[in-house]
This record gives C-alpha cells, sequence and structure tokens, in this order.
C-alpha cells in the first residue's frame, strides 16, 4: 500500500500586534482551502502562528503577556480551523501559546498540536529548546524573551502514528540541536513537522545575520539526511512589527535535499508529495541505527552539564 | 594572545596496490613541505592513508590483510613522516590500519594519530563508526569490509590539548554521525580533523550515488557549526583501482561554512588560517551548551537498541 502523503507547507506573512485572532485564522482556514485544492491531507502552520511574536518586547504586565495565550483548544477563535479540517478533510500543525492550568497553577507552554482529518487533536509537543533570554536587554532593539514567558516543554519528543505515518514535532530552535531530530527518528518518526520564528537580526552576533537561511536549511537538511526522515519546516516571514523574519519554508526529502521551498514573505502554500515509505533508503541502509550507531560511547551527551 | 593556526588539508590522490609505504610516505612528505612553505603548523591526512582502501576486497587469507596493517608507529617507512614534522615544525594527523597486541591478542583498528612538531605521538584514536558489512557480498562490484577487518575502536571519543588548543579527531563514516561532533564538543574540541575514504558509488542505494558530495559536506558543515567548531575533512580521491573515491576535501569554519576546498582528485594541499577563538561566536551564544542544552530529554540517545 502506498504511503504517500501530499503535505503543504503553510508559510505565513507578517501578524501584526493589532491583528485580531478571528483574522489571523481567516486567513489560516483560506490556506487549508488552498491545500485542500492542490491535493494536500496535511497541513503545516508556523510556531506561534495566531499572534505576532510577542517575545520580541519586554512585557511587565503579566495580563498583557497572557492575551497571547490559549486557554483551550479549540476555543472560540480557532474552531474555525477545526471545522475546516474536518469539512475539508484536512489536518493541520499549529504552533501557539498555550496557557494550562495544572495542580491549580498556571504554566506558559509553546505548544504545537497535531489534529487529523476529524478535526481531533491526536498529538500535543511542547517546546525543549527555548532560546533567547530571560531578563530585560535593553540594548537588543528587539528582545527574544522566550526564556521569560515559557517553561521549557515537560512531555519530552514523542511521536505520534497519523496520517499513514509516523509523525515528529518540534518547535523553531529545537531544530538547531541534532538531539531534536535523533529522539524522533529513535522513536519512529516518518516526518518532523517544525514551526518557526526566526528574526533575521541576531543581536549577540550581528556578524552572522547573512548566515540565517544557510543555517536554517543546514541545521534542518543535515536533520532530514542524518535520520532519515522528512522535514517540513514553516516560517512566519517579512517584516512583523518591524522586525525581519526570516522565510524560505521548505519541504526537505529524507534525503537531506530541498524538494520545495516559499518564495516569498508572506502567506504561501507550498505541497509536495512525500513517500513515507522513502526513509528506508535511509535507515535500512547508511543510517541503520541497529547496525552502526554506538551509543555505548556517546554517554557525556546525557549528562547534565 | 592569538590562537590563529594555519592547517593544511593534504588530500591524496589514489595508492595503487602495488605502491610501497616508501613511495607513499615519499608524497606524503613532499605534501608536508609545501604545507610549510605556506606557514602551515598542522596537516591532515586521509584515513588508511598508507595505503591503497584494502576493505574493496575480501580477502581470506589473514596474512594478505594483516600487510595492509602497521604493527609499530613510526615504524621503519613512515619514520620520514616525523622526520619531517622534527625538521620542518609541522605536525600531522595521520590515518592508519593499526594492529596492535592486547593481553597477548592481535586487534585490527583503523586509527588515527596526532603528531605534534616534534614529531612526538600526542593523540590515538581509534574510528568508532565502522560502516560496510562484514561478509563477502559478491554482488557488489567493491565490497566494503570495514566491519570485518576491524574492530569498533575501544578507546571512545577524546579531545588532546595541542597546537594552541583543544584537538579531536575522527575518521570517515564517523562525520556522518551527529554524536561524534557533539561528543568532542562537550569535550572542548576546537578543531575536528577527519580523514575519509568515500566511494563514490553506494552499491545498497544506487540512486543516491549523485548525492555523495552533497552528503559529504552536509554532514560536516552541520557538524561543525552545531557545535562550533573547526573541521578539517580530508579525502582520499580520484580512480582508486578502478574504484571511485570523493575529493572535495575542505577547511569548514565554526558557521559551517566552506572556506577551503580541493579542486582536484589528486594530492593537493590546501590551507587556511584558522582562528580557534572563533568557536566563541557560536558556543558562547546561539550553541551556548550551558544555557540551552536539554539533556534531561535526551534519553533515548545513549539507550542501546
Amino acid at each position: 500500500m502506498s504511503r504517500k502523503l501530499i503535505v503543504g507547507a503553510a508559510q505565513m506573512g507578517p501578524i501584526a500586534r493589532n491583528e485580531s485572532r478571528k483574522q489571523t485564522v481567516a486567513r489560516m482556514v483560506d490556506l487549508m482551502r488552498q491545500a485542500h485544492a492542490r491535493g494536500a491531507r496535511l497541513v503545516v502552520f508556523p510556531e506561534l502562528a495566531l499572534t505576532t511574536f510577542f517575545p520580541r518586547w519586554f512585557m511587565q504586565d503579566q495580563s498583557e503577556v497572557d492575551a497571547f495565550f490559549e486557554r483551550e483548544m479549540p476555543g472560540p477563535e480557532t474552531r474555525p480551523l477545526f471545522e475546516a479540517a474536518r469539512e475539508l478533510g484536512v489536518g493541520f500543525y499549529l504552533g501557539y501559546a498555550e496557557l494550562a492550568q495544572q495542580e491549580g497553577k498556571p504554566r506558559h507552554f509553546n505548544t504545537s498540536i497535531l489534529v487529523d482529518t476529524s478535526g481531533k487533536v491526536v498529538g500535543k509537543y511542547r517546546k525543549i529548546h527555548l532560546p533567547g533570554h530571560s531578563q530585560h536587554e535593553p540594548w537588543r532593539p528587539f528582545q527574544h524573551l522566550e526564556k521569560r514567558y515559557f517553561e521549557p516543554g515537560d512531555m519530552g519528543f514523542g511521536t505520534w502514528k497519523a496520517f499513514g505515518g509516523t509523525m515528529g514535532m518540534a518547535l523553531c530552535n529545537d531544530r538547531r540541536w541534532p538531539e531534536t531530530y535523533r529522539m524522533l527518528a529513535l522513536q519512529g518518526a516518518e516526518l518532523m513537522m517544525l514551526g518557526y520564528n526566526t528574526p533575521i537580526h541576531y543581536p549577540p552576533v550581528p556578524e552572522h545575520d547573512h548566515l540565517q537561511g544557510f543555517h536554517n536549511h543546514l541545521c534542518m537538511q543535515a536533520g532530514a539526511y542524518q535520520n532519515g526522515l522528512w522535514v517540513v519546516g514553516v516560517a512566519k516571514a517579512g517584516k512583523e512589527e518591524g522586525c525581519e523574519l526570516l522565510g524560505q519554508s521548505c519541504i526537505i526529502a529524507p534525503t537531506g535535499e530541498i524538494v520545495a521551498m516559499a518564495g516569498s514573505q508572506e502567506d504561501e502554500l507550498i505541497t509536495y508529495e512525500c513517500d513515507l515509505d522513502r526513509t528506508r533508503e535511509i535507515r535500512e541502509h547508511i543510517f541503520n541505527f541497529q547496525l552502526h550507531r554506538r551509543p555505548e560511547t556517546y554517554g557525556l551527551i546525557t549528562e547534565s552539564g
């Protein structure tokens, strides 16, 4: 039985700070309709796809911060996404800021969910590698306060059986760390979905700014190849509230080749027919983990510094 | 104090099966003299640099296999390399087949050593990720019997203080595994030396042959960037006993950029002035391990399958 799956990477252009969830969700539903028209059964949206990238601002009023978070999923404003999934038979990966209540305490996570074609949440991941800083650093043109506004994910790396294969999720900065891909591949992942918001300007080392696009693809291509899995990396792109975000959303084959890439900095859907069986070309041969890995020599990797 | 080090990557063209150690060593000494003339203090040679790549043949007579191995280092035939190091003030990394005696038993390893500018061996590494197969597979145009002729390295991954920095070593297929770079970086490596012999034709999945050069660089560039270290990858290149070997030896900066690359399939020296302090641009910021790694979530990576 063929395990070919047409996947859409739904890049989004800037979201203004005053843009409502309703407006943003309407843009996303439009992308889902485009995806459906092109035969896709799965659409991948960016990280924190429902609002502007708010960690760029230092906010002292927690209620101002919390306004960017979702308390329920779906909620009234996000329900149209789930309805579109059911109507169109198009599932989706969605990144959003999650405000959970655990043991009576508020918990803030940078989260993604996987929703199947019946509109049901079948997987949830909370971002593990939070970048940036936790204190206000006024010298920066824009803050990157993910370490302030979120806790590190408490669910580990996981995979889910869905869309005819084994699906993995990660978020933004996770893609720079080879451990992310490896943890997913060791759990059988055949396709990794990843949304990102990546400012082109990295204030601590501005002399690397011209390499942002290269580094973005380098990490995802290596991760795909070294683990023999598909990678769908999806940007929030363009100049958002004065801050330039990297685009170049892409779909990467298990060979590490970029097989589709967004050519704009705006809302843009790209698609590719991913054959999940192609993971075998890699994982049964050059990267046959069972035959070739030597975990007994990797000890330091799991030791805490 | 500046920690700039001019490094030479001494790619070697084919070595015929009937070429003597003496002939090969003479070629290598010539490359060391070129390196000296260009200001290099360290030269990196390929994996198994002293002979033809013998794992391409199935041999049943162990003495025939053992003829490709070194019983001492230096021995009479390799001594000129050590003398050149002293004379020129040029240290080197050398890959060779090592036949050791441990507890009265012969042990076969795919080994590299680091020799300082006084001609002294200051580090030794035994290849951990052996590729290929252990049984004769007559359907292949060429065998890849590393798993037959060598044992996996028994010394783990290590680093050595030398040449003004912290040096790491690895060999060929090690470069495809992200764990290699991580194990070296976690031990402070600022520069990783790696020799390789990579047939362009990979019989199990010939439809990937055209990607050999891409995969070679992809893994090393990602490993350099994700660990903020210099990588010097050096090929035995060209058509050797009918088998085409990949060239494209290169020096890669901690940003992942290829800053020097061989343009031939022959003996060729490329050099670059590597500033070991540039590791800090990466390791103190985007890949600050202490701040951003989450080893508590990487458990599966060190579990044996």
